[in-house]
């Protein structure tokens, strides 16, 4: 690169960027259930003029923490179905749409996912992602394969890892709440240490809006235990949550005063 | 329904809608070879001043022919592996920034697609989807199964079906190019005659935003063939995006100077 011109021009914005405090974060969480206790954590309220466009069931909250601007962005109830909008297409949706409404500094994905006994996991441990990508996007063709798995590094948090008790691993995305064979083996190729529904959808958006995002995630179910993904995620949801919200409320605390180089 | 009231009136809006010849589509495509033909056949032009974020690969192709305002929007190449933008989130954003920006009459989805020969398919068929699915969203929790699944029916087109040569049959979209046995159920199970990597969610987005969607694949390769899906493919690329770029100009054809009741 040239050492005058405009690319290290852009290079000098980004430095100070990254050296300016954090002033704005985007909180998404996939399900009710795992946003309600951190929108009362932070006393968020319902934005009812939404920010987003009408007919579309994303849930905005919104209110000021310390220094912080909090937005937590949920994708709503299924309009027909009255679900969650779970998945990686919703996520990416919201994902979109709340970058280009709210730009903010820094993106936490946060919700429940499932971990495995090989991994050393239990119930409740909280993961923070080092890397995602998704194990449900085979592609046999060259690159193209690559592009299937869309494997991208968090932001990186070295010292948010040193103060905070979190466990790291990767994190494995995927449509499916269960996991067929094929799934294990990209799981298993992924080094996974969670998987999720969402996390590398965020990352993909993120990625192409140029925001820096990280993942907290929660262990509902240990994928490799006995009991059904399902059976064990519904049992251990609610419970998980307050470990997915005290992890959560740290993380935030962290950030309060930092620039994004500080993390 | 009240016979007066919001409710009617908002129907009769919905019904000079459906009178008012259609004047907007919005074509909606995955690969830069199947997009290519239908951009020279219309003499579309590229939008340098994109209509979309700064970032963002997207390509929007526009003009007009006959009566009609034609945008092709094509989700560009990876921008860090250089492949198409394959599959169900990159539709899913496109589809929703198209739309926004767009405010498109109708929206078509054409592209290419695998199909069976227990469905009596052949290489270059092109089938007009009558609704679509996901095969690859396995949530086995009461209700969210059928959110993952996520049926919808496609815009009606009688009279289309009737004026053109066209198969009729269910599409089913999945993320993966090929086919484990656990998807290869859910197909059977939504009785899939081709299967995308894009449909549904560009379903999902359109009736999200109530535009109303068509889809037309044509198709690469035969799932129950001998060939494996991804070298079939490969091979037919090209010599399919002919069949696909004719079945589009008809439809386009058919649907210059008639309103959206009339297809």
């Amino acid at each position: 690169m040239a050492p005058h011109g405009e690319g290290s021009e852009e290079a000098l914005v980004v430095q100070d960027e990254n050296r300016k405090p954090i002033s704005s974060i985007l909180i998404i969480i996939a399900m009710q259930t795992e946003a309600i206790p951190i929108v009362n954590k932070f006393q968020l309220k319902e934005d009812l003029d939404s920010t987003f466009p009408k007919g579309v069931p994303w849930v905005r909250y919104h209110g000021f923490y310390k220094d912080l601007r909090i937005n937590l962005v949920w994708p709503g109830k299924d309009s027909t179905l009255g679900v969650d909008s779970v998945g990686t297409i919703s996520a990416s949706l919201v994902t979109y749409a709340a970058i280009q409404a709210l730009q903010p500094d820094l993106i936490i994905n946060a919700g429940t996912a499932g971990s495995f006994k090989v991994k050393g996991a239990s119930i409740s441990d909280v993961f923070l992602a080092s890397d995602v990508a998704f194990h449900d996007r085979r592609i046999p063709i060259p690159v193209f394969d690559l592009y299937g798995v869309g494997l991208r590094q968090s932001f990186s948090t070295p010292n948010l890892l040193k103060e905070l008790n979190l466990k790291v691993g990767k994190l494995s995305t995927g449509d499916s709440l269960d996991m067929s064979p094929q799934e294990e083996a990209s799981i298993v190729a992924n080094d996974a240490s969670v998987k999720d529904m969402e996390g590398a959808a965020v990352a993909y958006v993120a990625d192409l809006l140029k925001v820096p995002a990280i993942f907290i995630k929660a262990v509902t179910d240990i994928v490799d235990g006995e009991k059904p993904t399902s059976e064990e995620f519904l049992q251990n949801l609610a419970a998980v949550t307050a470990a997915l919200d005290q992890a959560v409320t740290q993380v935030v605390d962290f950030i309060n005063g930092k620039c994004l180089s500080e993390l």
